[in-house]
Order: C-alpha cells, then structure tokens, then sequence
C-alpha cells in the first residue's frame, strides 16, 4: 500500500483527478489517498495558495498526484518543487496513436533542473526597472545531470544531449556544460552532445530524431517541453514526474484551463499518464505498462476520446473507457 | 548613394555575402560599400573578435549587412548591437514557396528586445557557482513595444503579443507586461493579447496562425525565432534586422556553419533576404519587393537552388539565377 497526496487543484486539475482516480481503482495495486487543497479556489476562500498543511501531507507521501493550480500555479507549484526540494522535472515528448502528431515516431525526454535558475524567485525593483537574478549552482547542476545519465542508462536510451546558452551566458551555462562534461566521465560508454537552446527550439521540428534525454536548466526546461508538447499533439497528452529523494509529485503539463472548466470535456490523458510515471516510480512497472497500454488502444481506436482528439466523449466516458480496457486485462 | 559596411565575417558568412553582393548589383539603387573585419578568423590574426575600427565604420553607415561570425558570435553580435544601441532585432517567419515548410502560410514578425535581459553580461562566479541578472527596464521595454505597434501599423498587420514568463518572473517580466498595455492605450485599434512564453512554444505549433506581430525580451526572442525557423523550413530560409536610431545592421539568422564552409554550398536566401530587409529599411520598398519576388521564383521553381532545399546547385549558381530574374524585370 502507498500513501499517496492528491491535489486534485483546480478547473479541469478537478475533472482531470476524479478521471484519473477512477481508472486507478481498476489497477492492482492499492493506494491510500489523502486529499489536500492547493490553488486559487482555495486562495478565495483563505488568502493562501499552498497551505502549510497540504506540504505537509506530500511530506508525509510517498507520491502526489497534482491536478493543475490557476492563476496561482507559480506559488502552488514552483514553492512544492522548492520545499520538497524535487530537483528533477522528468518530461517525456511521446507520440501516442490517433493524436495529431507532427511527427509519428517522437519518444524524447527532457530532465529539466526544477530548484534554481531564474525561478529561484531573486528579483528586485530598481530605479530603472527589476532585475532578476539566475542561479546556477555546481551541486545541482551536478545532480541534475547525474539523474539524466543514470535515467538514461536505467532506460535502455543511448544518448544525453546538454542544452544551454553558454556562448551568452558564459558563466552560469558555462558552468552547467562544464558540470554536464564532468559527470559525464562516470559513464564512458554513453553517447553525448551539447546544443545551444535556440538552435534545439529549431531542430525539435526539423530534426527532432537527433534527441534522446535533454538535460537542461529550468526556464529552457519549461520552454522546450511545451515545445515538445506542440509536437506531439498538444498539452493534453504530456505527463510529467517531480523528482526528489523522497517524493515525486506527478501532474500533466498542462493548466487549469479555465475556459474548458466545469464542462467534462477535458482530456484525461495527461493526468492518466501522470499516474503512469507515478507507478513507474513507485517501481510497479507491470501496473505502469498495463495502464499505458489502455490508454494508449483507448487513443488508437480513437472511439470514445475527448473533443481536441476529435472524438466527442466526455472526460469520464473516456476514463471508463480506459478503465474498461484495464478490466479485459485481468 | 547610400553608405554600406559590409561585414562577411567568417565561414559561409563569406561565401552568402558574396552571393548577396552579386545580387545587388542588378539592384538599381548604388551602395557605397566599406569592408570591415569581425569574427574568429580575424581574432585568430588579432587578439581581438570585434576591432574598434568595425564599430566606427558601421557607426559612419546607414546600413551594415552582416554574415556570420563563429564562435566569437556573442562578443561580435552582441556587442555590435548594444555599443550601436541596436535596440529592435525583427526576425519574419514567413514561409515561402518551394521550402520544407510544416505549415504552407505563415507570415508572423518577432519583434525581439536587442539590448538587456539575460544579454546585458552582468555574471558572476560565487562559492556555489554562477549568477547572471536577467535587466528589465522601463526605458527598453516602452521603445520595444512602441516600435513593435509602429510597426504594425506602418505594415498593415492587425494584432501585437506580448511574450512573457510573468507568472514566475513577476517583476521583470510584470513590467514588460505591464509596460505593453501601457503603450498599447495609444493604439486603441490594435488587437492585442499577451502569452506565456512556454505556451508560446507550443502554439507555434498547434496554432501558428494566431500570431501576427509578437514583442517580446531578448533570449525569448532567441529562443523563439529559431524555433520559428523551424516551422519554415530552417536556419537558411531566415532574415533579421538589428535596428536603432541611426543605423540598421542586417544578418541571416544563420551562423558560420563550419561543416558547410568553403564549400560553395551554402544556402545565400537568409542573406539575400536580410538585403531586402535593408532595402525596405533605407525605404526602397520597390527594390525590395522586386529583389525578394526574384528570390521567391527562384525558390518556387526550385531549380536553380541550393543542397538544402533539394537541389544542387552551388551558392553562386543560385545567385546569378536570383539575378537574371531580377535582370528580367528591368
Ligand atoms: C505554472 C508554471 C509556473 C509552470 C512552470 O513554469 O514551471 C508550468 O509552466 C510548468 O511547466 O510546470
Ligand atoms: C550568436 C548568438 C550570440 C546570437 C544570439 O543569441 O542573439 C544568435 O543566436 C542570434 O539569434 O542572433
């Protein structure tokens, strides 16, 4: 049994959680639930976004699952990566069956550094303007670049790609290549590359095979993975792992869509292939790959999906749908 | 008669401006050219990147087109556009016939800050690594966006965003924001919205046709047009324009392409269509319009043109053709 925190957040974060918890209980493995509140609908009601509490209650988890937080997503999710020290921001860009994909074979990921650079929240009113300042320390950029090695090799994937800006940002991303070359002395028999961020934002469309595990800084992070996102078929589809020593939190890239809110037609896949990373991290890579699999004949026959994967089914039509996959499997 | 500092810098800079140069002498407007040194190869011979003697030329110029530089790009480009106070960097992403374009008609302008943010060269080395101060300044952000709502108005396009991370970048980049719709009460018939950058990089993607003009910081605007680059075909295809007060400094957004130089091959379209970027700036917007439908039925008929674009021709070779097009029409 895993203890696990569920923030379900809020607009479709909501829809997105219940879709997604039932799914789960057609999974093996069993899991104690304790709910906490995060976001802006909680921030009307008490002033506070991210109440003490709720850290605590991840604190005390093995896993979080995290819907999506509103307007208040950077003081919801930017202070749990920071306060539960998740380093790791594992993005995979997949391409599933039946989505709009650009490119029909993408299977990428980016480890993005999820405590510093310019979200280290250092910034300052001058006379002029602000200022904000980027951080970019050896020991995490050192862990950082550990973890996409040892992902790499744990994976069966053959190659990490740094991506940086270090002929601009001589010092800091000097430091994060010079960091990323180093480590890299640990695992002789590993392909490796490095790329400027500008030239990657290119190369994702027209040359997107060249990529196997980015690792890279935190704003370049968030830029690329919407950009890998944009590749395979759009947000709804992309999951992502945080990652520290003691938790991971895991949520879809995408928001609170505040537009799509209240209507139960948001796509639940994202959030499903959250708890895909969760079981793979909890080590249940058997249940992992049984609820990919659903998911992914559930998109391939592309029946009963949701309106932006051109079908007209509701959020938990397409849940029981996939649930009812998982059911056949057993 | 208009004065010209001319830069090849180094590897295909040479070769592509070459090219451009034949081109333009079927052009019936007269340049004054004045050759000036930038670059590895004449900091191999130096010490020194970018001479005094290059900034004094292109300061006494209307204009400046330039090639590329190699590894000293950011101590040539970089400085050039800060010591000439070369506040707008204009990057098209306009996808033109005969070109491995993802989407068949795209015609958005990035209008990218050119002086501070993460460029201004305020790094530090501490204990723990490294720190770099990302400048916003009220100053910078107003002209930026009242030259990108000039623009608009002067070409005839109907909507200006603003791209900004002020979610987590709540000063500096709250004061972009904040500065674009203050600057945009005085264009009371200008469509206008603001995105996330890393939305931004999805929508390039997904809905493309949804940006017109785009305004945003200095390595945003990096990142951003070479990922534009991408849509339209790559890093061959894209001109951009270096703009201040009293000088305009053209380059391919291209690089010095060691792999590529020397050998004749390089694709001259980014070059050339910087030209035309000039020739509209010196407001010769006729020799401009019949120099790029040259290069456009050059392209279209995809002929006479270079390795890149599925051909086999050599830079010079696509060249002449560029230019007896342009013979023709007079
Ligand atoms: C909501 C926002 C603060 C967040 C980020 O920038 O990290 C989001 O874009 C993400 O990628 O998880
Ligand atoms: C060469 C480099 C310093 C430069 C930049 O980052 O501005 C280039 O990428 C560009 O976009 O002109």
């Amino acid at each position: 049994m895993y203890k696990i925190a569920v923030i379900p957040g809020d607009g479709i974060g909501k829809e997105v959680m219940e879709a997604t918890l039932h799914v789960l209980e057609a999974i093996d493995v069993v899991f104690d639930y304790t709910f906490a509140d995060a976001g802006d609908e909680y921030m009307e009601k008490t002033g506070v976004a991210l109440p003490r509490e709720t850290v605590d209650i991840v604190k005390a988890s093995q896993a979080c699952l995290f819907g999506a937080a509103g307007e208040s997503a950077a003081d919801v999710i930017v202070k749990m990566r920071q306060e539960l020290d998740l380093y790791v921001n594992l993005r995979p860009v997949k391409s599933y069956p039946g989505t709009k994909c650009i490119f029909d074979n993408l299977d990428f990921v980016i480890v993005r550094e999820n405590t510093e650079g310019l979200y280290i929240g250092l910034e300052e009113e001058t006379e002029e303007g602000a200022t904000a300042t980027r951080v970019v320390t050896r020991k995490a950029s050192e862990r950082i670049c550990k973890f996409a090695f040892e992902y790499t090799k744990k994976t069966g994937r053959k190659k990490v790609t740094a991506v940086h800006k270090a002929n601009v940002l001589k010092k800091t991303d000097g430091l994060f290549k010079e960091t990323f070359y180093k480590v890299a002395e640990d695992y002789p028999d590993m392909e490796l590359d490095d790329r400027y961020v500008d030239a990657t934002a290119m190369f994702f469309i027209t040359k997107p095979e060249m990529f196997d595990v980015i690792v890279t800084t935190n704003l370049f992070g968030d830029i690329l993975s919407d950009e890998g996102a944009g590749l395979v078929g759009g947000l709804g589809l992309i999951p992502s792992a945080n990652i520290g020593e003691n938790q991971g939190l895991f949520e879809p890239v995408h928001g609170s869509a505040p537009r799509l809110a209240g209507k139960g037609v948001a796509n639940p896949s994202a959030m499903i292939l959250s708890a895909v990373m969760m079981l793979d991290y909890l080590d249940e890579n058997n249940a992992a790959r049984k609820l990919e699999n659903a998911l992914v004949e559930v998109l391939a026959e592309g029946k009963v999906v949701t309106g932006d994967l051109g079908g007209s089914s509701s959020t938990m039509e397409m849940a029981a749908e996939v649930r009812s996959k998982l059911e056949e499997y057993n």
